[in-house]
């Protein structure tokens, strides 16, 4: 029985999320890759992701595993399930990974990065890519604001109403705002995890900042009043990209230390 | 009555080109824009595009005239169409031109880019949007390739069978190779004008001699005779963008001399 480890990436926009669903929900990425990996496999094939992505969020970098007696190698593993998927997915890489790998549970922590257009008309070539805000946010407000959410913290503000996990307690190692293109900013976010729409609360938060609508200084009493209420507007899905899981610590705090002072050029 | 100048940007993918024809064939972004504009104006609007563009190919800024009588302001121009156009169209800005300006006739030259994707495997979010031609080819024997193209030149051999034009001359002022992203290349190229398919046909000719099948040295005798199924294949419209038409010959002669050297880092 060998363990396989792959690295996918979708395009979210016409897809109905990472988990498999009841088919009249549309296609998910679970589901394509499962049917992709059974036929090539010749056995059902149960994937394990890291997590789970909402309709329309992308990833550049989610990760999955499952375990298979099949002879196939890596390069059959990529090429076929390429071969069999639709264009919204693809299997970057593929390895064997220890017996005791598991996406979800090995996951030292993760990256979302969130895409925010500035320009003053919307632009079609980021339609359900973007969060389009027009310009004239005040972005030095947005980077005073990030530390606030660093640290290990209670996120229950941020996380969706009627989500139910046991701790709401999630540590934020690096919050960064910097320049994605000539009329994009990246909002981007490495934790130990996240909790349910977690990201896209903080964005929309965010997002009242640079709108004058919620001061920086009130962001730490916000986050402690656990009160999603109080939070603002969920920012949708169109700009959230999972751009990687961590396996590997010094992976992981290498990433963290390059996402530092990022946004100085901006302000 | 008022001239009015507007820049269009458009996501190809689900659009059949730019030219209006009978509804069978899908929207078209003419048919589109015309529609948006005569309800707007309150009259039927005809719209004088800078030129076609094919299914598929994609625009930053394409450049479009049309006149009214109507006391349509620009702004009301720019926000009253983008609210009436599908989300893959949009007009940029819109501006009051000089009585005989068309946005044809008045073009001095054009850009267009061509996106290359070089990663290993295909990427979703790319999809429609680069052509795929993978990792190992020679991108300095490409580079190499390119002033061959320029000059004044007869681009007979880079016209899509069966066009008919007066004449297959134009001046290909500068083509160039330079680093768009981490996994992409974008082939640039600004001229006073382009045959049909020609930027597709010098592309698929780039590809044949970055992968070792055409040698740069014999691109001249190939340009000079004429002949199209000599010219190699013809890239497909997904990484085509038209990114820009100059109506300024200083604006044109900064574009140009902007893309000069570029590619210096990639070899």
């Amino acid at each position: 029985m060998k363990n396989f480890k792959i690295t996918v990436s979708y395009d979210g926009r016409r897809l109905a999320g990472w988990q498999r669903q009841a088919e009249e929900a549309g296609p998910t990425v679970q589901g394509l890759l499962e049917t992709a990996l059974s036929r090539l496999c010749d056995h059902p094939v149960t994937l394990h992701g890291s997590g789970r992505t909402d309709a329309g969020v992308h990833a550049l970098g989610q990760v999955a595993s499952f375990t298979t007696d099949s002879a196939r190698t890596v390069a059959q593993i990529i090429q076929g399930s390429n071969a069999l998927l639709p264009p919204e997915v693809a299997v970057l890489r593929a390895e064997e990974a220890p017996e005791d790998f598991h996406a979800r549970f090995s996951a030292l922590g993760k990256r979302y990065d969130y895409e925010l257009l500035t320009s003053p008309t919307r632009r079609p070539l980021y339609h359900g890519r973007a969060w389009w805000l027009g310009p004239g946010l005040d972005w030095a407000a947005v980077a005073a604001a990030l530390p606030a959410f660093e640290g290990e913290k209670d996120f229950a503000a941020f996380q969706s109403v009627g989500s139910e996990v046991g701790s709401t307690v999630r540590r934020l190692h690096r919050a960064a705002l910097s320049r994605s293109g000539p009329e994009t900013l990246r909002l981007s976010f490495i934790g130990s995890g996240f909790l349910r729409h977690m990201v896209r609360a903080m964005v929309g938060l965010l997002a009242e900042t640079g709108r004058g609508r919620q001061s920086a200084a009130s962001i730490p009493e916000l986050i402690a009043s656990g009160d999603r209420r109080r939070s603002g507007p969920t920012a949708p899905a169109d700009g959230l990209y999972l751009a990687a899981v961590f396996y590997d610590a010094d992976e992981l705090a290498g990433q963290v230390a390059a996402l530092t002072g990022q946004a100085a050029d901006l302000l």
